[in-house]
C-alpha cells in the first residue's frame, strides 16, 4: 500500500492506495497498446487535450487543496501549478491545431505543408532519384515517471502527458509515492475527460508503486519512457530501458546544480540585487527543484559576500515534501558541513514541522572546491548552496568547464562594463558546453513553457541531451520520423499528402 | 599491422598498416578536442568541405583503383563512390550556406532569420515570461566508425564526416581494417585539403585497429559517435558508449533484413518485373548492403516463385570484401540450408576467387517462418535471400509485425486494384512501425542523398530510431540544442543575433 504524509506533521493523510499488481499493469499496458493506431489517427486530439484542461481546472481548488495535504506546498503555488499544467495541455492543443507562433522557429509555414512539429520534408523525384516525402510518427505506448516536487505540472498530466497524447502515443504514468491521492484525483479527471471525447479506452493509465514501474519500462509493448526525478533513481531506471531485450530511448531529466557566476564587474555594481536575488531562487519552493542555483561563484568581494550573508540570513525554510527527501537533505548538508576547507557564511530560518528544512550557504575557496570536485559539486536537494570564491576569471573557467552537466548556467554581468562583459564572453563560452539553458542576470529557477525553451542539458542533467521536457518541442521526444519513397499519394500519411 | 588482401586471391595488397598506439591516438584525440573551439566558429566551413570534395576528385581515378584492390567491388561502382562521397560533402556545404531546397521541410525561411538546420527558434519576453532563444551547438569531438562496404561513401570521407564536419565537429576516423590503404590516401587527402583550407590542426584525424577503436570510443574528449556496421559489433559499442562513466550518443546504423511484401494483386500482374527486380537487389555489390532485401513475402503464386527461381538462376555472385565476412555468408547460407521447413528455390552463378559467393534464395512457408522466427529472420549478409510463402494477408500482418527493426520496408501493389491497394494500406501500416523507410514497388536497394532521406530504423536496424546517417537531416545527430535567457544581443551566438 502507499499511504501520503502530511509534511507539516509528519501524519498520514488520506487512504493508502494499493499498488499496481503485475496483472493488472499488463491489462493497462495491453490497453494502452490496442489504443495506440485509434489514438494515433485521432482527429480530434486537440479537442481532447483542451477537455483534459478543462475538467481539471473545473477541479482545481480542489486538487490545489488536496495536493497541499500531500505536498505542503501551499494553496497560491499549487494553484498556480494547476493553472501552468492545463496552460501546457492548451499549449500542445495550439500546437496540433498549428496555431501560429506555438512552434516558433525561424521558419514559416507557407500554404499547402504540414504542421511544423511533424517536420515534414519532401524532396522530388529527379533523375533516378526517387519521390522521397519524410514525416514524424507517433513512436508507441510511452511510460511517464511523475515527479516528487511537482505533483501537477510534472506528474499525471503534466508536460510528459500532454506531449505524448499530443503526439498520438497512448501513456502509462507510474505516479509517485508522494502525492498517492493527488494522482488518483488527477488520473480519473483524466480519464473521464479523454473517455468523453472519445478518445479510445486505454489511451491513459496510472499504476502505483515501485515494482509495476519497473515492470512497465521492462514491456516489451513500451516504447519510450519519459522521467523526472533524482539522479540516483533516473540513472538506475536509464540503465533498465537500455538493457531491455529492445532497448527503448529514456528521457530522464535529472538532478542539477545549475552554476551561476557572477563577475567582478557585476559584484561590484549591485551586490545587494545579487544577493536578494540568490536567497530568493536558493530556498524558492523550500529549494525543491531541479534548477536550484546550488553552485555560486563569486569572485573575492567582501561587500557582495556580506550581502549574501545578510540575505540568507533573512530568508525562511519550509517543510520537504516527504521524510526521505528531508533525510536526504540533512546528510547533503551534513556533508558540507565537515568538509574541511568548507565554512557556513549564512542560514537562514528553520522551516516547521518534522521535515522543516533549514537555508544553508557554505562557502569555499575556487581552489579547494577543485580539490575535491566531485564532493563539493554534488547535487544537495533543498535550499543548500555553496559560494565558491574565484580568484580570476581566467581561473575559474577551467574548473567551470570541469563540471557535470547541468540543466541550467547563469551568468552575472555588468553590461555596462566593456571587461565585464568580455569576461563573459568567456564564461558563456563555457556554461553553453555544461548545461542546456544559460541565463543572463537572472536565476535559473523558473522554466517558461515556451517554442524556445530547452529544459535540458548535457548528462547526468538529462539522459538524452537533444531533447527538453519542457516547451512545445518536447513533442520530439514522442516521434520517429518515416520515409515513403514513390509512394501513390492514397497510401500516403494524410499530413504528406497534403504537402506540395 | 593491419593488411589489406585482394579479395579476387585472397592474396595480401599494399604494404601493412601499423595500428595506432595509446599515446597516438590519445594526441590524435587531444588535437581533436583543441581544435574544436576554432573549428565549431570557423567561418568557411562550406568552402573547407568543398576544398576536401574538390581534393578528392582530383584524384578520384587513383582512389578507386586502391580501393578496387581491397575490395574487388571494380572500377565502375568505386568511381561512382567517390562521386557520392564528394556530392555528400558539397551537399553539407550547400547546407551551410543556406542554399534553397537543401534543409527541405515544408518550412520556409523568412528573410532575418538562421538557417534551418540550426532550428533557431525565438520566443520574445511577454509579461513575466523571458526572452528566449535556442539554436544548435556542435556537440563536441566526434568518433566514426568506418564500414567495410562503402570504403568511401560510409568510409573515411563519408556521410558520418561530412555532416560533422558540417556541423563544427572535429573527428576523429576509425578505418574499417578492410581497406587500409584505401584509408590512409584518403585520409590524407583530406588533411591536406582541410589544412590548406585553413582549417585547425587537430579537425580531422584517422586511427587504425579495434583496440584503437575502443579507446576512441571511450575516450572522455569524446562527445558522440557515429557508426556504420555489423549488428554484433554495433551493439557492442552502443554497449560500450552507454557504459562510460560519462555516457554519449552512438549512433549504430547496424544489419538489417529489409522485408519486401509482395501483394497478390502484384504478383499475378507483373511476376517476371519483380522477379528480375529482386534478383538485381539482392545480388547488386554481391549483397554487401544494409538494405539488401533479405525477406520477401509472396502469395501462393506459383508463376511468381518460377519467375524468380528463373531470374537468380540468371543472376551471378561475386567476391566478398574480406575472408571473414564471406566465412559469416558460409555459415549464414548453411544455417538456412539444414533448417527444417527450409528449402531450396533457385542459386545463381557462384563468385570468382577464394571468397567468391553464390546467390542462394531459399524457400519457406509462413508457417514454418512464424515458427522460428528469429532464426529465420537473421541477417544473411550477402546474396541470400528467404522467400515467405503467405497464405493471405490477414496471417502475414501479425508475423510481419512481430520482426524486429528494419531499415526498409517494401511493398508490391497493384495500384490499379482497389482490393490491393486496401491490403497495401494494411502492410504500409505495420512496415512503418518496424522499418524507417517504406518503398512502394520498388527495392531497398539505393539510399538516395536528399533531404527527405531516412535511413534509420527501428531497433536494431540503428541504435537512435529518431536519426538518418544519410542525407541533410544527419547532422542532426552532432548538435545540442542551448537556449539562451534574456541575453544581451552582444553575447548571443551570431546566427540568433540576426533573427529578428
Amino acid at each position: 500500500m502507499i499511504q501520503g504524509f502530511d509534511p507539516r506533521t509528519g501524519e498520514p493523510v488520506g487512504e493508502p492506495v494499493p499498488e499496481t499488481t503485475n496483472a493488472d499493469l499488463d491489462a493497462i499496458v495491453a490497453a494502452a497498446a490496442a489504443a495506440f493506431p485509434a489514438w494515433s489517427a485521432f482527429p480530434r486530439r486537440a479537442e481532447a487535450l483542451e477537455a483534459v484542461a478543462d475538467a481539471l481546472d473545473a477541479r482545481a481548488g480542489e486538487l490545489a487543496a488536496i495536493a497541499d495535504t500531500e505536498t505542503a506546498l501551499g494553496g497560491e503555488r499549487l494553484t498556480g501549478e494547476v493553472a501552468r499544467t492545463t496552460g501546457q495541455l492548451r499549449l500542445f492543443a495550439s500546437l496540433l491545431r498549428d496555431d501560429e507562433g506555438v512552434s516558433g522557429g525561424s521558419w514559416v509555414r507557407p500554404s499547402g505543408s504540414a504542421p511544423g512539429y511533424l517536420d515534414a520534408v519532401v524532396t522530388p523525384a529527379q533523375g533516378v532519384t526517387p519521390d522521397l516525402r519524410r514525416i514524424n510518427q507517433p513512436v508507441g505506448p510511452v511510460a511517464v515517471f511523475a515527479a516528487s516536487n511537482f505533483p501537477f505540472a510534472f506528474s499525471v498530466a503534466g508536460g510528459d502527458t500532454a506531449s505524448a497524447l499530443a503526439a498520438g502515443c497512448p501513456l502509462v504514468v507510474k505516479a509517485h509515492e508522494g502525492h498517492p491521492v493527488t494522482s488518483d484525483v488527477t488520473a480519473e479527471i483524466v480519464a473521464g475527460a479523454l473517455a468523453s471525447a472519445g478518445a479510445p479506452a486505454g489511451t491513459f493509465g496510472l499504476v502505483h508503486g515501485v515494482q509495476a514501474g519497473l515492470r512497465l519500462l521492462r514491456h516489451p509493448a513500451v516504447a519510450a519512457a519519459g522521467f523526472t526525478g533524482s539522479t540516483g533513481g533516473g540513472l538506475a531506471l536509464a540503465r533498465i530501458a537500455a538493457e531491455r531485450p529492445v532497448p527503448i530511448p529514456f528521457y530522464g531529466e535529472l538532478g542539477s546544480v545549475n552554476p551561476c557566476v557572477v563577475l567582478p564587474g557585476a559584484a561590484f555594481s549591485r551586490p545587494a540585487a545579487i544577493a536578494t536575488g540568490y536567497a530568493g531562487s536558493l530556498t524558492l519552493g523550500t529549494g525543491q527543484f531541479c534548477t536550484n542555483p546550488g553552485l555560486l561563484f563569486v569572485p573575492e568581494d567582501v561587500g557582495l559576500l556580506t550581502a549574501i550573508a545578510e540575505a540568507v540570513g533573512a530568508s525562511a525554510g519550509g517543510p520537504m515534501l516527504t521524510g526521505r527527501i528531508f533525510a536526504g537533505y540533512q546528510d547533503a548538508v551534513a556533508e558540507a558541513e565537515e568538509h574541511p576547507g568548507v565554512t557556513e557564511l549564512a542560514a537562514g530560518r528553520p522551516g516547521r514541522g518534522p521535515w522543516g528544512a533549514t537555508p544553508r550557504v557554505f562557502q569555499v575557496t575556487l581552489k579547494e572546491f577543485a580539490a575535491d570536485l566531485a564532493v563539493l559539486s554534488r547535487e544537495r536537494f533543498g535550499p543548500a548552496g555553496l559560494v565558491i570564491i574565484y580568484p580570476s576569471v581566467e581561473d575559474l573557467l577551467p574548473v567551470l568547464f570541469g563540471l557535470a552537466g547541468n540543466l541550467v548556467g547563469t551568468v552575472h554581468v555588468d553590461t555596462g562594463s566593456p571587461e565585464d562583459m568580455d569576461l563573459a564572453r568567456q564564461a558563456v563560452a563555457v556554461l553553453q558546453r555544461i548545461a542546456g539553458r544559460v541565463v543572463c542576470n537572472g536565476w535559473p529557477t523558473g522554466v517558461a513553457v515556451v517554442a524556445a525553451q530547452h529544459h535540458g542539458g548535457p548528462w547526468p542533467a538529462t539522459t538524452m541531451p537533444a531533447y527538453t521536457s519542457v516547451g512545445t518541442a518536447a513533442i520530439r521526444r514522442w516521434f520517429v520520423p518515416v520515409a515513403y519513397q514513390d509512394f501513390p499519394p492514397e497510401l500516403l500519411p494524410l499530413a504528406l499528402r497534403q504537402v506540395s
